[in-house]
């Protein structure tokens, strides 16, 4: 999906929610558990029921992951059953890849060509050629960590790197290497007053906005410092949405919950 | 496996070699890549003709990942194969994994309860929470990216931090979130002379080695600036090793390379 057609949906749409598919079994309803494959049909609940409300979909490879081959399946039928059922939800593979050149291009190819992904989530510090190769596929995205959620981004990527911090040089560097139509970056939610620094480097470019919910940030905050004049956001909300409910109701638990913050998104835009 | 298992496969075997296995169906011999499952296949001739000169194999994932399910299924045949036949070999699953806390502790259930690997290659960027949870798990090993044997090393990790570089500040934080008998690092054979400086911050980690061979890094470096007195080094090699030849002979091939090369490497013990 172009950068055009993401505005486009969420200018038709009203928001910029993207519902992060995180399964976790010991999470689930118990009735969805005794399912072959609970997990797609987990999801294949969540996404019938919010897709009216959201732009976006994210699932987390870790959690498929973790469920070993039938984990990954789910996945691919996941991801399969939003491209054909809601073609026009953008659906990111959060999946912080990178690695050399050729390795990397492994990667995409995987991403963008066998499970066909609008974009990937990935993980700048082995530098451009570690980054550029998920550049190089017409219509697909790279979504560079830059200033994350959790207290570890205090770790490197808040540390002064000559004049600046190092996820400030994460994007200034970075956004040389493509453009706002391929180029896309993760800044977390809890640093929500930061974003306005941000967008003085990329002002332009699309922002994905985790830890909004569970993690704390505010939604208020993110429009107020992250807005631009394309929307530019993609705000991702996955345990508060997801596992709004662990009863029979879960699904429209997860419904009512996204139109909610949906609805407050649209007073935004 | 832990340290003192690993530091007694290299004294016997007098080597400190690691084979990458990165399968790539396209530089594959013809007459494998008939099999139905051509990279388990060509993995396991490489395994059996090598395996004895050397003490750890390291699948890079991308190289799975991008052939889908099958590729998956043939990363864990390839790893219960090893995992059976020969229980000594350190098995190294080079994924550069890394995200928030809990997701992080999904990717090392995958890596180390699912696929039963000893060790996972781990970026840094997002700090403390996304490398502990790698950490908490017995026997097991993190290897946190510091130096990379990349172009792109340049772009962050050798930018200076304070009064340090940022790969020096990723060694002496994370140096402190384990310790030398879960936590080892990447350091690229293509900065071999920084190895000096490096051994000054960690002189009894493990350091994983590679970029020697295709890369353009030189063993004779390595060994001067990298060992120590547990020898701390697995040094790997790739494509130099499983693609010496193109033939019939390729597995033979790939035997006669990883035998020079543990030749070269008794030297140093």
């Amino acid at each position: 999906m172009n950068r055009s057609e993401l505005i486009h949906q969420i200018r038709t749409k009203k928001n910029f929610l993207c519902v992060g598919l995180d399964p976790d079994i010991s999470k689930m309803p118990e009735f969805i558990v005794d399912n072959e494959d609970c997990i797609f049909e987990f999801n294949k609940a969540i996404i019938d029921a919010t897709a009216q409300h959201c732009v976006a979909y994210k699932p987390n490879t870790a959690f498929y992951e973790a469920y070993g081959l039938s984990g990954i399946e789910s996945l691919e039928k996941t991801i399969k059953y939003i491209k054909l059922n809601y073609p026009h939800h953008f659906l990111i593979a959060d999946a912080k890849r990178g690695d050399i050149g050729n390795t990397s291009t492994m990667y995409a190819k995987a991403f963008f060509n066998r499970l066909n992904a609008d974009a990937i989530t990935v993980a700048p510090y082995m530098g451009s050629d570690s980054v550029k190769p998920f550049l190089a596929f017409e219509g697909k995205w790279a979504i560079v960590l830059a200033l994350t959620s959790n207290e570890g981004s205090a770790d490197f990527q808040q540390q002064q790197l000559g004049n600046k911090l190092l996820f400030e040089s994460v994007l200034e560097s970075s956004m040389k290497w493509g453009n706002i139509e391929n180029l896309m970056y993760v800044v977390g939610a809890t640093k929500a007053e930061m974003l306005a620094d941000i967008r003085k480097i990329i002002p332009h470019h699309f922002i994905l906005v985790p830890g909004v919910g569970a993690q704390g940030g505010s939604l208020e905050d993110v429009c107020k410092y992250g807005l631009n004049s394309d929307v530019g956001l993609l705000v991702n909300l996955s345990r508060a949405i997801i596992y709004a409910s662990s009863g029979q109701d879960f699904a429209e638990k997860a419904a009512e919950e996204a139109l909610k913050i949906a609805q407050k998104m649209s007073v935004y835009l």
